[in-house]
């Protein structure tokens, strides 16, 4: 398999992730979207909506969408539950992800990094960061009574959240205030095979 | 099964469409989300994160996310194909809609129905208008090429983009520029089953 991605992004992460969890292996292709490499006329012929991660398979598909490849490689493996209502409540975690989390939380910690802080970078950070904090309580509340977000078993549900949340405060985001985070990162931290998040090719 | 619903919302539609080509018996109960009635404590014990649809199941099970609602519904059915990398692809297709759609099309659409036009909402409003025609054009190049968007074969990924898509001229979006949408559109509504988005309670 081959993962093109771009080593500080936290979506390309969750695969890096997953992948040594299982102890797959894979190669990296480094795709710089910062000078535009995810929207060159190559790039779009694997993924049309331009963005990374996307991973090709050994027989030349292309899937694209960080949470769509996690469920993809943890079908059948113990990152999944087996049980129906199992997966649908890793999905409802994994949407939440997308859609309440990481356009705040993911988004801020990439415009602090890589955008000049002119006026409308700042009010658009200050318009999500209300949002983020209120994430991170869902996510807070939740894990003050669980473990992990399903059925007290580490899955890629954990993955897709751990992936932005430990690097919160890059986004301005101060988490020292959630005690169940703070304990549930621990534990995602010490499962077997856990990777470190990467930094930008020098 | 009962859906915790609000009649306008496409997201809510989703699960209404989906139920309806399933054939399943439902009761739905509407919540008016816009005099705050998901974010009441006992609405936040269905689903924390404050949002409909929420699905109850017959045993009391809350499963709250539009799209893993769908997936929940759809798992061992014609709506979700029955190999793995086709299940990814829906997958793929719904966290496009969720991340890259709905924030602009879907939001636009509400936030012309129900906020009043001060020049925050309009910036805003703005703001969001050229995301939504890059996920609107991502669609039509498909869609230019498949008739349905996973196989060949109608499943949940087109409900999902159907939901906020027919709709998104109520948004700010038009759409008799996008041929292959149309076609597309027609050809879900020709599915047998098919029912209309509602219209708020009087």
């Amino acid at each position: 398999m081959k993962l093109y991605d771009f080593r500080p992004s936290g979506n390309g992460y969750k695969i890096r992730l997953a992948l040594a969890f299982l102890g797959l292996a894979y190669e990296c292709v480094e795709v710089d979207i910062l000078s535009g490499g995810s929207r060159t006329p190559e790039f779009l012929r694997m993924n049309p909506n331009g963005r990374i991660p996307v991973l090709e398979l050994d027989d030349g598909t292309m899937l694209a969408e960080s949470n769509a490849i996690l469920f993809f490689l943890a079908e059948g493996t113990p990152l999944l539950p087996a049980k129906r209502i199992g997966r649908a409540r890793v999905l409802q975690w994994m949407f939440f992800e997308q859609y309440s989390h990481e356009p705040y939380i993911a988004t801020s910690r990439f415009m602090r990094q890589h955008r000049e802080q002119t006026e409308d970078v700042v009010a658009d950070l200050q318009r999500r960061y209300e949002p983020g904090v209120a994430a991170l309580g869902v996510m807070e509340r939740h894990l003050s009574e669980h473990e992990f977000f399903v059925d007290g078993t580490f899955s890629i549900a954990d993955i897709a959240l751990y992936a932005y949340t430990h690097v919160a405060p890059e986004g301005g985001f101060a988490i020292d205030s959630y005690p169940s985070i703070l304990r549930w990162l621990d534990r995602v931290r010490a499962q077997p095979g856990h990777v470190a998040i990467g930094a930008a090719a020098a």
